[in-house]
C-alpha cells in the first residue's frame, strides 16, 4: 500500500523512527491453538493488518515482528504474500520482554542479525494484535518521546481494579478516577528503552511486562501520558476476534462504486439506486464501456474501493464480469481484502413469466468459484423492470440487497442469483 | 422460559435470593444516543438477555431493574413484549450508586414502592450490560456471600494499571499480577450492602462505583473474591454489541432441526445432508407428515431449537412451509430470538433445463415477508437431484448453504431461493 499523502506531516518525520512489534504470544485466552496475532480476520492474519497500519505512515523506516521460532517461517510466508515492505523479522525470546529486547537488538548489536539497521531515534513499541491503530496516535507517542524520553498511551479503567490479599479476600479496591489502564503504542528514545533492557535483572525480563516501568525503574525516565482513542484495544479474548471482524467488514463497507454501461434504460436503475443507496454509504458512479480501458475505472481500482456493482442488461453477462475481475485482478485490489462484485442483471422483458434455467444458475456458481479464488466474491442479482409503478420498490429491494452482501462478505453465499 | 432441572441444586436455594440490575447507565462510551442496555442484539434489547439470564435460575425470586425515569416506559414494554416474570422494576437514581439504593429499598421501605417485597437474605448485584452471566457463577458469588457478608467476580486485568502523576506523567505502575479486575456479579448478604448504603456518604454516592468498596468501608466486610470466566465482561464500547452479536448468533447456531417427509428419496438426501452437517452442529432429525400434529416436533419446538429445516420434493411447498410456520408461532419459539427456517426444495425431475418461473419466486418472497413479521426468517434452497454422481457434492453445497444462513441470520436474504 503507498504511503499516504500528508504523512510527512508532523514531526516524527524530522527524526528516524522505527517499530518493534512483539508478536511471540501464545494466545491463551483465546482459547484456541492458533496465536491470535495469526488468527485470520476476512482471511488475513491479525499481525497482517497490524504491520499494514504501521507501513502506511511513510516516516517509519523499519517495522521490526518479532515471532517465536517456530512462527517466523509462517510470518515470512505472511510478509511475502501480503507484499509487505521495510519489515525484518526476528526470532523472539520465551517472554514479552525478551522479544521486545531482541527487536531492539537488531539496531544495536551487529552480530545478532546478518543486517545491522541503522539506529533510530525513536523506537514505538506497540503490539501485533492491535490493529486499529491510527496515525495519530503513534505521531502524538513519538513526539512525546522525542521530548520526554519516553511515552505511552492510556485509557479509562473499564472495571474498577481491586488489590485481594493472600486469603482470596477484597483487601482494598483502586479509586477509579486515579488509575489509567496502559495501552500501546508506547515510544521511547531508543537509547533510552535500549539502555533499560540492559540493565534490567532477570526478574524483570521473566516477570515483567511494562516497558514504561523499565524505562522509569532504570533510565528515571517518566513517560508522558497520552489519551488514546477506544480503538487501540488488544485482541485478547475471542469475542474480540468477533469484534475485529466486524470493524474490518465495517471499514470495507464505507464505499461501493456502481459501474454502468451507457443505455437508457440502465441509466435510469443506476441513477435510482444510486439514491437509494447513498444514504447509507458513499457511492462512486461510473458509466463505461467495460470494452475500453477506462481511466476513471482503473483511479477507483487504485483507490480505497473494495465494493463494486455492475449494472448491466445483458443477460447474465459473465464475459463484462469477466472483464471486470480480471481488471480487479491487474490492480492488485483483492490482495488484502476480499473484493465484492455483484453483478446486477437489468430484465426488461415483458414477459411476466419469464424464468431462469438451471443451468445458466449452475454456470454463475462455477464462474463464482473461480473467481473466489482470486479473493473476488461474485453475487448476482437479478432486477425485473417492467412495470414502472414497483420501480421504486425494486430498487429499494435490490439496494437492501446491496448493502447486506457488502456487509456480510459471506464467501458461502458466491455465485447465487438473487431477486430484488 | 422456563427455569433450567437442576437449579434447585446447589446451595442458593435455601436463602432467599433477589437480584438487582442497575441499568441506568447513559451509554456514552458506546458514542450512540441509545444507552447501551437498550441497544439490541438480534432485534432484542441487552437488558433483556441479561434479565433473561436472571429468569432462568429459579432460585432468584426477585428481579428488580434500576432505569432511569424516562426509560420506565420503554422498560415496562420490554417487559411485557418478552414475557419476563418476576421483575419489578424501580426508578433510578442520578448515580449508579444512588440506583443500586432504590433498587434494595424495594424491599426495606415501605413507601419507596406500592408493593413492598419480601426482604431477601441475600442480593445479587449484576449490571444489565453483562448478558452472558451463568448459574455457575451467580452460585458462586451467593453461597460466598451467605458465609461471608460479600462476594464478588475477578478477572486478571488485561493491561498494566498506571497511576499517573497531576502533570500527566508516569508516577508508577502496578504490578499485574497483584491486582485484579472487579467484575460483576456481586452478592451480599442483605442487612449488610443495604447498611453500607445507608451509613455512606453523599461523595460516594455521587462518585463512587464499587459496591464491595462500600460493604468493605462501613460494615468492615471483606468480600470474597471469586474468579469469573471471561465471558462476564461488560459490553462498554460499540466493538462489545459486535461481539455481543456474534457471541448470541452462534448460541443460536448450535443445533438444527431437519424436518422431512417419509419418502424415499428424501429419506436419502435427508441422511447425507445429516451426515454432512453434523460435524458441525448438533443435528436433529425427524420424520414426519406435517399435517398430523406432531408430538415430536412439539417438543423440539419447546426446546432450545432455533433453527429448522424442512426438506420437501414438493416444488416449493408454500403448504408446507405455512404449517410449521403455524406451528412455531403456536409454540412461543420466535419470541425471543428470530428462528431460521430453510426449505429445502428438492427437484426430482429427470430435465436437465428446468427452470424457475419469476412469478414463483415473487411469491416466495412476499410470503417470507409476511412471515418475518412473526420473527421467522424463511430460506429456500433449491437441491437439484438428477445426477447420482453429483449427489454428495451437491448435499455439501446445501449443508454449507445452511450452515451460512444459520449464523448470520441475515434479515435481508430471506424469501431467496438460493441453489445449493
Amino acid at each position: 500500500m503507498e504511503p499516504s499523502c500528508g504523512s510527512r506531516g508532523p514531526g516524527p518525520a524530522a527524526a528516524a523512527v522505527a517499530a518493534v512489534l512483539p508478536a511471540g504470544g501464545s494466545g491463551e485466552r483465546l482459547g484456541g491453538a492458533t496465536p491470535k496475532q495469526f488468527c485470520t480476520v476476512q482471511g488475513r492474519p491479525l499481525v497482517s493488518y497490524t504491520v499494514g497500519a504501521m507501513e502506511r505512515i511513510s516516516w517509519i523506516s523499519h517495522i521490526i515482528v518479532v515471532v517465536s521460532p517456530e512462527n517466523i517461517e509462517k510470518m515470512n510466508s505472511i510478509v511475502e504474500k501480503y507484499g509487505h515492505k521495510r519489515v525484518t523479522i526476528v526470532r523472539g525470546g520465551v517472554t514479552r520482554h525478551r522479544s521486545i529486547f531482541n527487536g531492539l537488538k537488531v539496531f544495536a548489536e551487529n552480530n545478532f542479525s546478518n543486517q545491522l539497521l541503522q539506529k533510530p531515534e525513536v523506537v514505538i513499541i506497540h503490539d501485533a494484535v492491535r490493529p486499529f491503530v491510527e496515525e495519530d496516535i503513534l505521531s502524538k507517542v513519538v513526539m512525546a518521546a522525542k521530548d520526554h524520553g519516553a511515552a505511552g498511551a492510556i485509557r479509562p479503567l473499564v472495571s474498577t481494579v481491586i488489590a485481594s490479599a493472600a486469603d482470596g479476600f477484597l483487601d482494598h479496591s483502586l479509586e477509579r478516577a486515579r488509575y489509567r489502564a496502559s495501552e500501546m503504542p508506547q515510544a521511547f528514545l531508543f537509547d533510552i528503552i535500549y539502555e533499560a533492557y540492559q540493565q534490567c535483572t532477570d526478574y524483570d525480563l521473566d516477570y515483567g511486562t511494562e516497558c514504561l516501568h523499565l524505562a522509569l525503574k532504570y533510565c528515571k525516565t517518566n513517560a508522558k501520558l497520552v489519551e488514546g482513542t477506544a480503538d487501540l484495544w488488544k485482541v485478547t479474548y475471542k469475542r474480540d476476534l468477533y469484534a475485529a471482524e466486524s470493524i474490518i467488514k465495517g471499514n470495507l463497507s464505507q464505499q461501493v462504486c456502481i459501474i454502468t454501461n451507457v443505455k437508457e434504460d440502465v441509466a435510469q436503475v443506476n441513477f435510482l439506486l444510486h439514491e437509494s443507496l447513498k444514504s447509507r454509504i458513499k457511492v462512486e458512479a461510473v458509466s463505461v464501456t467495460l470494452s475500453k480501458n477506462d481511466g476513471q475505472l482503473q483511479d477507483i481500482f487504485s483507490g480505497q474501493c473494495y465494493n463494486f456493482v455492475c449494472i448491466s442488461d445483458k443477460k447474465y453477462a459473465v464475459e463484462e464480469t469477466q472483464k471486470l475481475v480480471d481488471m480487479l485482478e491487474k490492480s492488485n485490489t483483492p490482495l488484502l481484502y476480499p473484493v465484492v462484485l455483484i453483478s446486477v442483471h437489468l430484465d426488461v422483458s415483458e414477459n411476466t413469466s419469464c424464468s431462469i434455467g438451471m443451468e445458466e444458475l449452475t454456470r454463475i456458481k462455477k464462474f463464482a468459484r473461480e473467481v473466489k479464488k482470486k479473493n473476488i466474491l461474485l453475487y448476482g442479482i437479478l432486477f425485473q423492470y417492467k412495470d414502472c409503478l414497483l420501480l421504486q420498490e425494486t430498487v429499494n429491494s435490490a439496494a437492501a440487497l446491496i448493502l447486506a452482501l457488502i456487509m456480510d462478505r459471506n464467501p458461502e453465499l458466491i455465485g447465487q442469483l438473487l431477486v430484488a
